[in-house]
């Protein structure tokens, strides 16, 4: 009988709720607002279907073949554009790295900045998929509280004094799980005290293009571009299945990215980067993005409204997909999980997103994946699930 | 100025060749032995195509969401029972896991096991994208001597017997770069040593359908199933670009390896999972491999004439897309590589593959992505610039 051993990073990654989450996300009979996939009624498969017959047509066998690792050059250069014309930001293709979705930027920012014990700082809540991929590194967590208008100005400061991090990680826009967007004075002093403490900011922009009212925040990369990595994905504004996502940063990390993502997995998908930018060049992105980010204002206000009609507190996103409840005294969230699950209807409790203990009494609700009538359904359901357990 | 620190593991990478290799592959003007690319003739753009279209009209709402880390059930099944009709092993799709191209087995293999320090067997020559790879674990490097029949029985079993290996990486069919095909008596032994050594064998299987007499060998993982992990692709034998590979493995190793994929990436490209098994399910891969194999057959052949028409030593091929030669005395493979670049001719200087030093006087040779044509050519102009610097 063979006895396998594992390293010792393995024992640091903690218990995941996302496989159970898709196994959820799969029963007609749940309703759920545990998960994170965009809306599926938002993906142009149309669109997309034809831009892949276009390319596998008329370059099948290059798409086809092996390719570099910095990723599909043109791709890269409508990804630098947009920055320069959404954002008003520098950049060029040599800025940008391709990647399988902006998770693998986590795993390989983490790769070539974190040595083990190294303090890494990060919101608290933090996003989940980022404490998976950090703690293989085995990093010494340290989090900051999050409040309305971005991390806590004094708590943020006294890390950032007290200790040379490997990297703040922040998702200054529509934060994942609790909703928040930083305000543009936070931006402002995260930016600089990241140049005054030498500290490098991981901006994680997967919701930037998803503010329900249309319009785009500088990023903190704008204040900061030397102290400033950024990721982004076409998952929430194109189509998650294709994994296309980036890293934006200043050459010399570019530069060693390229040699981990090399080491990872030679390149991303070609196939699907050529039939991606063949898409984009098409489309026009800002339509689209237009009218999922209104549809997701929408059933966020829906949902907002039936809390307030339930008496629970919440956050009130102004964009992306999720928002943070607070339940009730004496009702702890892994009990609303369980009966809720029994009760057909599904939520992420806040635990596992904060690194340094707290958010007993809190859940992550998503609001992108359901309709109107799921919203209406699913939050009585909850509701009913909260009462029974007061 | 923001100065950037990387962390450690980051210095044990060593110098990459494949950045190059990519670049000097799109030069017009030279032929080249130095990549490893498929033959893009023996890609089925056509068939491909038509997979595609099925699924994007039929099935593309699906396919363009998130799915789950293991992989499109279908294309595992597929798979397993690739493995217990063609090899007569026992798989189900319980026992694979689908990845970015097998590539990145490579780095989850390492992340799971390998503690820095952590020693690895490997055969010297070894595959230079493993070492690329496991490098960034930061493993000590044990190479064991590959002669004609795999790795040296007594070097191999001494290794095994001295200390406990993290695993030893081993490519028993048709290895890159040397060409070299294990016995069956060595695969034999080598699933003896393991067993009794308590050793797991990394079994990388890129190029086992490729054996130009169509044959297919029984792999340590048959003899020794518990004690070997074992990889695979599709990227030699339908196509590189859509980056699907998978991991066939016991339970225990394939839950922990999930675990590390879905904090790397969360999943590989749902769109090319579901692409490639369509075009599987609807064409035979015998037939198409047996062709391919057939083609890198009579490259091989005439690769190995002109070098011994030019005296020069070298490995002789069963299978796979490399062989190895070696150089005259007191002729360097690092002149050979850049004087060949200057000529025309691009091949790779063995050095980069002896993780414990050795190959100065070898070069890597690939013979399935030229033509009949280009070898003739190619191979005159390497035997100017060898004949030059003797």
């Amino acid at each position: 009988m063979m006895s396998y051993r594992f390293s010792d990073r393995m024992r640091r990654v903690p218990e995941s709720f996302l496989g159970e989450l898709f196994r959820v996300s799969n029963d007609p009979d749940i309703i759920s607002f545990a998960g994170g996939l965009p809306s599926s009624a938002a993906i142009d498969v149309e669109g997309i279907t034809a831009a892949a017959k276009d390319v596998l047509e008329n370059e099948g066998r290059r798409a086809l073949q092996y390719t570099n690792t910095d990723g599909f050059l043109p791709l890269r250069e409508y990804i630098a554009r947009r920055y320069r014309e959404r954002l008003k930001i520098p950049a060029t293709a040599a800025d940008i790295q391709i990647v399988n979705g902006s998770q693998q930027c986590l795993d390989l920012v983490a790769k070539i900045l974190v040595n083990p014990g190294d303090p890494v700082g990060m919101e608290s809540p933090g996003y989940l998929g980022a404490i998976e991929a950090f703690s293989l590194y085995e990093p010494e967590f340290h989090g900051v509280p999050l409040g309305n208008t971005g991390p806590d100005p004094d708590a943020f400061a006294a890390l950032l004094s007290s200790r040379p991090l490997a990297f703040f990680y922040g998702i200054p826009n529509s934060q994942n799980p609790s909703g928040t967007t930083y305000s543009d004075t936070m931006r402002r002093a995260v930016a600089r005290m990241c140049e005054d403490t030498g500290t490098l900011f991981y901006e994680d922009d997967a919701f930037g293009e998803l503010f329900f009212d249309g319009k785009s925040r500088p990023p903190v990369k704008k204040y900061a571009p030397e102290h400033t990595i950024m990721s982004g994905s076409f998952s929430k504004i194109v189509a998650p299945g294709m994994r296309i996502g980036w890293l934006f940063a200043p050459e010399p990390i570019i530069h060693e990215f390229n040699v981990a993502k090399q080491a990872a997995d030679l390149h991303s998908n070609f196939l699907c980067q050529m039939i991606l930018h063949r898409y984009l060049e098409t489309h026009d992105l800002d339509v689209k993005v237009r009218r999922v980010a209104g549809v997701y204002g929408e059933n966020c206000r829906l949902m907002c409204d039936l809390l307030d009609d339930a008496g629970l507190l919440h956050t009130t996103p102004s964009g992306g997909m999720f928002l943070m409840a607070t339940l009730p005294p004496r009702v702890a969230a892994m009990d609303v999980f369980s009966a809720g699950i029994r009760e057909g209807v599904a939520v992420l409790p806040g635990v596992p997103f904060y690194v340094n203990g707290g958010g007993e009494d809190t859940i992550r609700l998503n609001f992108s994946t359901a309709t109107e009538e799921e919203i209406h359904e699913g939050m009585e359901r909850l509701v009913r699930v909260i009462s029974g357990l007061a």
